[in-house]
């Protein structure tokens, strides 16, 4: 009877840790949401079960809660449950919540960690979120809050020189932009990144001021927002100004 | 000829991904330093000479130029780099300054992502950076900039309600933790993180005030500090304020 958490990387599947390739290997169950590439569900056993909980636009075919009570119910009658989930399950992913509902149920609970978009969606886009004497530091942020409000952080983070990258943001684009420019940052380079370790990895890179108006063809996706001077590292590609397409 | 820059995780050689493993199985040259662990070298082929690049403490054997330079040596005289960096080679890795060396020199270069100790220590210690109400982002920081003065980014954190990780931070605590007092967050809980993926693990869990005081024991070794209300969320462990060793 065991829970394990496991971050399944961010997109790409050769970009999950062997840790969680042994986890899903010994899998009687896996949990699976939208996030996740479903071919790791390739790695389960044939006898596991594999369900998707993913919140689902339309439906909310899963709460928090249901998933909560699946996790201790499938341990209880199968044994040996893995929550796969997109990135890394402690960023913005409630993993610990899962966690620690399965053990108050006294069920085992271990957390493997996973390849987060934080980090590896700027660096495959060719960004590297700290720079020598450039970028000291990051700041990872989610655009609002629980209630859906933008969230107060982004404040202070517009007044700082940390390379800034915001999570699930891409609808608050033009209200983030407006606060980088109340700080007289309109120039500040600034990306918005789209599936960066996939063939149809989708980069847009401009500035604070030019972003908002460049995402005409930008479907809607899981992004990644990136302020700060890294973002202006490749100058050429940054003079170009231009949409990358494919694989870097 | 080509380099591969691969992030090796933060210790547990199972925390490497399936890409990395990859890449490291088609090596003929591996660079590596001490932060990545050696058991990482078996994956390479017999063949693959493994060479030491890492900054020791008495003589400083390889300058960032002379790695710069070995790789393109390697790459020209044996083929297939890969550069194993500890963590993510971003993450303060000067990772993207070899990439960009090699590429000067008309070697291809790719990135690897790895799992980063700012967010996979604390959650293998029982911190997640982000938790529903309680954290809604986490800025990653270094304690001093390269001319060795305490970084400029850490006044601006502590007045912010981010979880804060510092890297590199452990003999500057006593300073970082006075900018923290400075601002009125005595009390904000805090932790030092060691060896977190392995079983020689150690976690000091204190406070601001309390931390700097609890360290008699605590043997130098690279660290992860961590700001934050998340750190008091497991309230068992909390309470008893005390060591905690051994793999969680």
């Amino acid at each position: 009877m065991k829970l394990t958490v496991v971050g399944a990387g961010i997109g790409d599947p050769e970009l999950l840790t062997i840790k969680g390739l042994k986890a899903l290997q010994q899998a009687d169950v896996v949990l699976y949401d939208a996030l996740a590439n479903e071919a790791l569900l390739d790695h389960a056993p044939n006898h596991a079960l594999r369900i998707f909980v993913g919140k689902r636009r339309t439906v909310k075919t899963s709460t928090q809660e249901e998933t909560n009570d699946l996790i201790v119910q499938y341990a209880r009658t199968h044994g040996h449950v893995v929550r796969l989930k997109g990135g890394d399950p402690f960023v913005f992913g409630r993993g610990f919540e899962e966690m620690e509902y399965a053990r108050r149920h006294g069920i085992e609970a271990e957390y493997v960690p996973g390849i987060s978009s934080a980090v590896a969606a700027p660096g495959l886009a060719g960004i590297p979120v700290t720079y020598r004497n450039l970028s000291r530091s990051f700041w990872v942020v989610t655009a609002t809050n629980s209630d859906g409000e933008l969230s107060a952080d982004l404040e202070l983070a517009a007044q700082s020189d940390a390379t800034i990258v915001v999570l699930m943001g891409l609808s608050k684009l033009s209200e983030i932009a407006a606060i980088f420019k109340r700080y007289g940052k309109s120039d500040l380079p600034a990306a918005v990144l789209q599936n960066s370790s996939l063939s149809n990895a989708k980069h847009i890179f401009g500035t604070v001021d030019t972003l908002e108006h460049q995402l005409d063809t930008l479907r809607t996706a899981p992004s990644v927002l990136i302020f700060g001077e890294v973002v202006g590292l490749d100058v050429r590609r940054a003079l170009e100004g231009l949409i990358v397409e494919g694989r870097r």
